[in-house]
Order: structure tokens, then C-alpha cells, then sequence
């Protein structure tokens, strides 16, 4: 496997441990494999034969089903193990089962745990390669990714870009692939949430910290709204949802006088009404779904790296279309 | 997506909003479509690149798995979605999930959902191709569409037959589709079943209401026998699966008199001893299995017509097997 | 379905029923196969268009995941049926069930199921062929496969070989397949386990009782761990995990003075630090992922035999490998 080829090493595990340059070259590489999506024939085989396993400790549609289509896209053979009904029920250890797939002689692993650190666990025990689909309040790398696409898209640059993070920081590896990824690439970042929700010593990871959302308004380009998990209420981190939509709720009320270049994103799934009013999200500064279409083409990208594509290749290999 | 070409539609919702031209259409076009599942390799290149998601929100093994291989005889790349697991149950909405789905560019969507009009509510907002896999009380036409083949299959024809479906027609997707295709293509159609599971005003319908089973089997030319959802019984509809199956219970004693013509359908699953006998689910005049091996002819005929193939052309992208 | 070619029968129910030449095919006919999951493109396309049913009513992670590539590897298109959110919830039986995946025309099933008995009685039903991955104590062949094929490439040969099983046989599908399949090529086998979990009359099946795990490791050249299952204490078939562990637990301090050559199986899941320690799991006598890798090589053999392969075809099988 000459994964070296990309440059980007055997896993995923974090846009921490990378590179601006490192992150470019992913980002890059998903312009290439945007385009087959848009097919009439969505199919390149560029890992054909390779056998990838989803393994998702947490329940998830949309990370998985993002990655199950990047997977088929690129004709690899993929299995998905979710924690019901698997032998993790058995009461199994992740490196028994790591070690276990890996005797199977499998190529990947995109592995969801709820534990910070399991992806990196794995990645260390076996030669395959593993991408962290989330991973406890750690990070989730492809979606900071996915994000990073996004704007650069919309905003032709990352760099002094604004981007203010709104809402659960403290639990959220979105926010924390987020901000690693915007911080190397020069973007501005901040974030606005409770208090009882942002992590203490933040600003030393180079992020302000803006108190109120109108403020935070007035300040960005980006506003990256984060789902508000509901658990957080019951244990007390938030007074009721009410309060929390009348503080830290995005409605088109509030984003009136916004010029129209300030871009919306939710990592989805939403809870309309909440975090984001309908009317943020499906109004015109919104590229919510522009991030979940960008979704499938990076982890293309990653796959396709991973797996030990050039990045200076990859637009000959989106032309080796099958007929 | 040229599916005008099959005069189509972009969806198929019911079998209500299609004419007798429309369901001819898709029941000619199953007929080449059978012979693929009988061959040594079974499959053909029809849908390859294509992406569809099996959406179940609700349990299934029948329709799901005759879908996923109807899907995959076609050569497309599938990906099922269950609510155990799914974002479903971090509350997204039908529309959310609708349009995230969308966004990651899948060409077709097959729904199955316990709210009627599910389907529609999902068709109106995407531009891919939906197929109800049935929604509540309301159609299952793909259901609907196997048994009009079954039928045609063994009787030669539609027109002029007459068919009586006996059970719970009120709380049936199934009965309601199999009326509307059966009245639109000429048939005379019956129901019988306890008053309290007959839809108020069903003659409207073109229906006629035949109070006893053995009178029904002296008219009928075909018996469509409907599960009886056992939880009918605690909602106080049916007294007891006894007394059920003494009235309405399809038995070889009752069906000695009868011609051997007769046919006997079952959506399935069966509740043996209950709305019908084994020794008539598995005799002479059943024509259960067949209706199975129908049902994935009828929906890769489906499928084919809505990814915009031809009528005409069925038989040669038959012909275009893979090696 | 010319599946008389391979000398096999129509399905795999056990090895009991097997003769020793039969179980020497499918090992032989394993040795290339193991060869393609090493390969970069891991994928041949001898079982192309042909379509099989993984059905599952207990939860598996391992041998569902090991059979789906087995099945990927040779290009056929598969299915997953699990008992939750199946008809099998609707009370559907095993017989209805076995028929209408038959009417779909599928090729072959893989059935685990919680009954002794339960793929023998789906076999006599239905003309696809059936494999049993496990059937409640009865059998579960192809670990039993892969168990001899692995001390086959360690020793050389299995005749003449001494076996010891350790743990619970009563109860273990795994061990009757070990113990048909190792009596059968003229190994020698031993069992060793607490006196309540050793089946009654055991010594009519060729087999020798060992009281004392220390003379069994004196005793034998290889050791089949089996998985304890947890719920047997709460049965009172084992007093505590402690005691199991003090008296049959293999760890290193045991083995210590034992020859290099001595082979430590286990089927997997391991409850490390009960049946057996991390050391050994984890140490030089272990042949445990040698199993698994095994297990995949196995399971294709038995797919291309059954699918009608002839076993002095498998070596041109294999390099017909897809470009």
C-alpha cells in the first residue's frame, strides 16, 4: 500500500495532526470527484476490490450513508457492522475486533465510536486504513473537511475568512475538527454559546470567545450552527429549549440586517425551531445541503488518498469511468 | 432523466393516479424482466452507476428484500436505511432526511412508512424518482402491480375477471391498490370481510360488498386473502382468530366445491390457520410463490421505466447481460 | 445447477455427514482461494449474478461479516436478512420464509439460527443451496473448516494429530464440528472440560475424556479453546469465572514448559482472562487470526463447490481475476 504517495499517511484520525498543506491537498482532491456524483453513471473504479468495513458504534444515518456512497462510487466492496446484533454485544473488545477484521484482510476502516481517542486505538493496531467517522468529543474530521469545502466554495478562500461556531462547543467534535482545520488554514475563528458549553482555556487554541449571537452576527462570514444534543437539558447545561432558541436560536429575524455573503452550515441533523429557525435554514444564506453534497465528494477524496491515489492524478482517475 | 419516455411519471405513488394505459405498460414490461431471475447469472447492466436508497420506516423483510434485488439484478449500487439506528431517532424530520438524501445526488428512493401519503409528501420535494413501498392505510402499488401479473399470468387477462378480496379491507394499503388496478383494468371486484373491517362507502369505489366467504368462493374467480394484523384483535375489531377464521378463514373444506380454477393470492405474510388453511396455501389453487417471484420482475419493470427506459427497449436491455 | 461436479452435494449441514475424501476437497480447494484475499483487487468473478441470502435469527459479527466478503470476493450480490425488523418479528415461519426467498430465485442461503436442526430442515425445502453457519448445538461446519484447515498449514497433516477441545462441549456447535471433522481424518481427539459440560457418552464419538488441563497440554499437539458462555454461571453449570479460570483457563504459565509446536485455537469471541489469557491469546502458540484468515479462504471454497465449481477448476478460478 503506498499511501505515501499522498502524503497524507495510513489514517484519518483528526485535522489536528495535519498540515494546511496536507489539508489542501484533500480539499483539492475533492474538486476532481465532485463531478461524478452529477453522473448519470456515479461510478468510478478506482477501488475496485478493495474491501472497506463501516463500523459504527453510534447510531448515525448520515455519516454512514455518506460514506457508504463515497465507498460504492469508487466500486469498493463495502460491509457495515452496527453495534446491534454484532458480536460487540458478546462483550468483545474493539482491538479483538479490530484484529479480527483485519485477519479478514480487509483495505479500510471508518470507524464511529463514542469514545474520544478509539480511532486512533485502532489505527494503531492495524495496518489497515482507519478514517475516524467520529469519535466521543474528539473529532470528526471528515465533516470539519466537508466544511472547510464548503466555504472555500462559496467564499473562494479560507484564509481571513470569520467563521463563529455557535453552541454545545463543550461536547461537539464537530467544533473541534472545526476549529483545528479553519485555525491552519488562517481562517478567523470564534465561538459563541453558553457557558456552561464552551470549554475552558478555548482561547488558547487561538479562538475568541463572543459572549452574544448578535454580536457574533455582526462579526462573521460563517455562522456554524451546532445541533443542541436534547440530553444537555436533562443534565442541566441548558434552562429549556426556549431560552436556548430566544439566546442562541439563528432566526432570519436575527440575521435582518446581514449582508447576504454571511454563509449559514449545520452539521445536521437539525432541530428546527431550536438552534436554527426554518427559515435560516432552507433561506438563502443557508449552503446546508451544499455540505452534505460536498460530504460525499471528500470522503472520496480521503478514500481515494488513503488507498494510495495521487493527488495529481485524481482527475485521470475520475475519467476512468467504466462505460 | 429522461423518464418521460416511459410515460411514467417521474414516481409511482399508487396505482389510483395511473390510467389502464400506464399499468399495461408496466406489467408488459415486467414480462421480459422475469426471464432475467431464471438465468444462470442474473444480471443485467440497466441501472449500473445508479444509486438508490431502501427507506423502511417500518419492519420488512418481503418487500425490502424483493426491492434490494430487483435493485441489484439491475446492477445498482443500494444502500438500506431502517429507522433502528437511523437518524430517525435523533428526531430529523421526513423532509430533512428527503432532502439530505437529495443532496448526496441518489437517483431513486423506495419508501415504505406507517403515515399514508409518506410517499407523495417525499416525491413532491425531491427531484428523484420515488417508489411507495407502502404508506399506511393508503397504497402499496408495486403490491398492487404483482398480483394484476399473477393474475394475467394464470387467467390470461384482466378484463371481466372477477376477484374478491377477503379480510381486513379497511386497514389495508394492499386491498386499496389491488382496487384501483383491478377496477381500472376491467375487472369485477368484491370484498368480504367483518363489516367492522369494511371501508364505509367501498361501493363508491366500484366495489361490491359480498357479506360470506362461501359466496364469495362461488363468484370469484380469484381470492385475494389478506393477513389479518393480529393486533386488530385487541383493538376489539375481530372478536377472536377462531371465530375469524371460522367465518373468514380460507379452508380446503370450503373451497372443495369450487372449479380449479380458482385462485387463491396472499400478500403475505401468512398467518397459517388464521385468514387461510395450509393445506390451501400450499395446494392447487395457490398461486402465493408465484406471486413472489412476480414481485421482483414487477419492480425491476418499475425501476427500468422510471430511470427513464423504454417500453420497447425492455426486452433488448434484457438482452445486454452482462458476460 | 451442476453442483454434483464438486462432489459436495447440494448443501453444507455439517460435517458428520461428510466423508473425508469431501472434507479433503474443500480443503484442498480453500488452499487457492486463500490466495485472492492477499491480492490488491481482492475480487474474482466466479459467483457473479448469482444471489445469496445471509440469514440471520442470532446476533453474529464474525461469521455473518467473514461470509459476506467470502461472498464480495467472488463477486455474487448479497443480501442480509436479521431477525430484527424482519417478518420473522410478523411470526412468519421458517418454512414460509425458505420458500419465498426461494420464489425471489436466489442461489444460495447462509442460515444461522438458534434451533439445532434448523439448516437441514431449510435445506429439504428448498432446491437453492444451503450452508449452516451454525444451528443451535448441532453443528457449524465451516469453523469446524477452518479450524482443521489452519492445523492443517501448521502441522503439515491432520492424521495422526492429537486435539484436545477445552471448555464447555456440551453446548458448543463448535466442538461437534471439530470432532466430526478431526475423527474423520484420522486425528486424535480429546476433550477437557468441567465434568457438567461435557456431553454424556462423548467416548461412542471417538473421543477421550482428559479430566486435568495440565494433562491435556501435556497430552496434546493442538488445543481448541472454546468461548464460555457467560450465561452458563447464571445456569450453574460453572460455579464462578475465578474457578473456571483457576481450572480450565489457558495462560502462559501453563504452557511454559510445553514444545513450541503445541497450537492454541479459539472460535472467537474471546472472554480474555476467563477461557483464555492475553498472553496466549496474544503469544507464539496462537493460531487464532490464522483461523479467521482461514475462515474467509474456507467459505469461498465451500460457495464455489456448492455453486457447482470443480475442485481441479478452483486454481483457474482464481486467475480469472477481473482486470
Amino acid at each position: 500500500m503506498n499511501w505515501l504517495a499522498s502524503g497524507l499517511g495510513k489514517d484519518l484520525i483528526g485535522l489536528e495532526p495535519l498540515s494546511a498543506d496536507q489539508i489542501h491537498t484533500i480539499l483539492d482532491t475533492a474538486e476532481p470527484f465532485k463531478e461524478i456524483s452529477e453522473r448519470r453513471i456515479k461510478k468510478v473504479p478506482v477501488l475496485r476490490g478493495k474491501t472497506i468495513v463501516n463500523l459504527f458504534f453510534e447510531p448515525s444515518t448520515r455519516t454512514r450513508i455518506s460514506f457508504e456512497f463515497a465507498e460504492k462510487r469508487l466500486s469498493a466492496d463495502t460491509v457495515n457492522i452496527q453495534t446491534v446484533g454484532s458480536s460487540v454485544v458478546k462483550g468483545e473488545t474493539l482491538v479483538d475486533t479490530a484484529r479480527n477484521l483485519e485477519a479478514m484482510r480487509i483495505d479500510m476502516v471508518v470507524i464511529r465510536h463514542g469514545s474520544s481517542g478509539a480511532a486512533r486505538f485502532l489505527a494503531e493496531r492495524i495496518p489497515s486504513n482507519v478514517i475516524n467517522g467520529g469519535d466521543g468529543w474528539h473529532e470528526h474530521p471528515t465533516q470539519g473537511l466537508l466544511d472547510l469545502l464548503t466555504i472555500r466554495d462559496r467564499l473562494g478562500k479560507i484564509e481571513g475568512v470569520r467563521v463563529c461556531i455557535v453552541g454545545d462547543i463543550l461536547h461537539s467534535r464537530v467544533a473541534r475538527s472545526n476549529i483545528y482545520g479553519l485555525v491552519k488554514l488562517g481562517a478567523e475563528v470564534a465561538v459563541c454559546g453558553p457557558p456552561t458549553l464552551l470549554p475552558v482555556g478555548i482561547e488558547q487554541l487561538g479562538v475568541r470567545v463572543i459572549p452574544r449571537l448578535e454580536e457574533a452576527i455582526e462579526w462573521a462570514h460563517v455562522l456554524n450552527v451546532l445541533r443542541l444534543q436534547l440530553e444537555r437539558m436533562e443534565s442541566g447545561f441548558v434552562p429549556s429549549l426556549r431560552e436556548y432558541n430566544r439566546l442562541y436560536g439563528v432566526s432570519s429575524a436575527r440575521l435582518g440586517r446581514v449582508p447576504r455573503e454571511l454563509l449559514i452550515l449545520h452539521p445536521g441533523p437539525m432541530n428546527r425551531g431550536v438552534e436554527i429557525d426554518s427559515d435560516v435554514a432552507d433561506g438563502p444564506h443557508s449552503v446546508i445541503l451544499n455540505q452534505v453534497t460536498n460530504g460525499v465528494a471528500v470522503r472520496m477524496a480521503v478514500l481515494y488518498l488513503l488507498a494510495g491515489g495521487a493527488p495529481e492524478r485524481a482527475e485521470s482517475a475520475k475519467a476512468g469511468a467504466e462505460a
